[in-house]
């Protein structure tokens, strides 16, 4: 099948651009876009050598490229536009009306989506992702005092990369414990979480879910057989259940929309803006 | 000052819509906005909820609010049209035109844009947290030859949450060296960068916020004198010129723009789609 192509053309990193263009044409699962990112493009001779590459594109496959921007000079949106490709300017059908509801021109710099570097936000974050770390997998409770959050789950469940999803995004202090059959057995949570009791959320699993995952790290072992699996989940949810503790399914959710309905679910602001 | 209110409704996380009517706003400086998320508004009720909150607000502020929203379904979109507010639907203008460049009906289907769990692009991720963990700070220099990047510089220049961002982005393998005053006493990289020397990339910093920055962790210390951050900036940047490790100043970027920065100087392409 042809692909269609499709460029993403920025004078920045290009990431704004980028995840409304892949929500845009997730809408139209039928199509195979191949595509490319071109961040960065911040000179009027950058601009021509985009729209050069576009059109030899547009020519070579024999399709009309889609192209995303996000051009705050309003030249190089012009420039582009020449190009021999459908052209979406992501912000302009937006900026004019909300320069009337506000009663003020927008300031035509570029983008600061991404939170440049004041140094206060710039340590929290950092400051987060350490703490991510210094905390995970059940190491050091003993500062689960600083703790904005701490996820609980069977071995494999997703907390880790969500606990850095929650750090890096957020600015969320974010430690993990993995729930074992050691605190299974005991049928009661460790001191250390009790006393953070309203800092504490729960990550559930389909077992046979959690079954593959484990097996790529242990084939064939007793960790990851199924009726383990099923085990440590079935425990950890009455665990919940038992001390009421929210918590999620993570099977279907990648780590963003884990993330961002943990964030909901337990009424925390973001620390970053 | 008051703050104009501002609503972002969606009917999943909402990430989508909060980076592009973050980037729009960031347009109008002037102005303090109040930011309120409304993720997973998926049901009619959840909508009418969603209309008669931002009307109380309207009327309590006294402020007209704006409302960004990314619903599918279009009858979401038609009963939050009725607030008393200035509504924009950050896909509607977009879709119709895509529609029509491709011949083809959109699916109005909830957006997958942040890549739904399938298991290969799940474990990938996970994967690439693991390694960025394991060969943090440079722990395990034996496993580099599984890295698809190496980040070097001097301590506390970003390389942590850098490496940890490329990994949750893109699920790239990423490992990083601290450059430490026994490289520099050498002069020499050791051999287990020297092996990978086509996955190496160098931060740099500027020393006044390399200061501040070590200041916070250990005020005071030679560690974090000036002088110290001085003599490491130089040494690294020194180091980057003779062995011509391609290299950026992570100053004044945030984690999400140096990695994008990386991704496209290292010629890189996700892992992830």
């Amino acid at each position: 099948m042809t692909e269609r192509p499709v460029f993403i053309v920025s004078d920045r990193s290009g990431l704004t651009a980028e995840t409304i263009s892949h929500t845009l044409l997730s809408q139209f699962p039928g199509i195979q876009f191949s595509q490319v990112a071109m961040p960065f493009v911040d000179t009027k001779e950058k601009v021509s050598e985009a729209v050069d590459q576009i059109n030899d594109q547009a020519q070579r496959s024999g399709q009309r490229p889609l192209v995303f921007t996000t051009f705050v000079d309003e030249n190089f949106t012009e420039s582009l536009a020449t190009a021999d490709a459908e052209v979406f300017d992501l912000f302009e059908p937006f900026i004019s009306r909300i320069e009337l509801a506000l009663g003020q021109q927008s300031s035509h710099q570029p983008g600061q989506s991404h939170g440049i570097a004041n140094l206060v936000q710039y340590s929290q974050r950092i400051n987060a992702v350490n703490y991510a770390m210094h905390c995970d997998d059940g190491l050091h409770p003993r500062d689960y005092a600083k703790a904005n959050l701490i996820l609980l789950g069977a071995s494999r469940s997703g907390k880790t990369p969500t606990c850095l999803y929650l750090a890096l995004q957020f600015g969320f202090y974010t430690a993990n414990y993995p729930l074992t059959e050691e605190d299974f057995a005991r049928d009661e949570l460790p001191s250390s979480i009790l006393d953070h009791r309203d800092k504490v959320f729960g990550l559930t699993i389909d077992p046979a879910r959690l079954h593959q995952i484990r097996s790529e790290r242990r084939p064939d072992s007793k960790y990851a057989s199924l009726k383990q699996c099923r085990l440590d989940v079935n425990a950890a949810r009455q665990m919940y259940q038992r001390y009421r503790i929210p918590h999620c399914d993570s099977t279907n959710y990648s780590v963003e929309e884990l993330g961002s309905t943990i964030k909901h679910q337990m009424g925390l602001q973001s620390a970053l803006y």
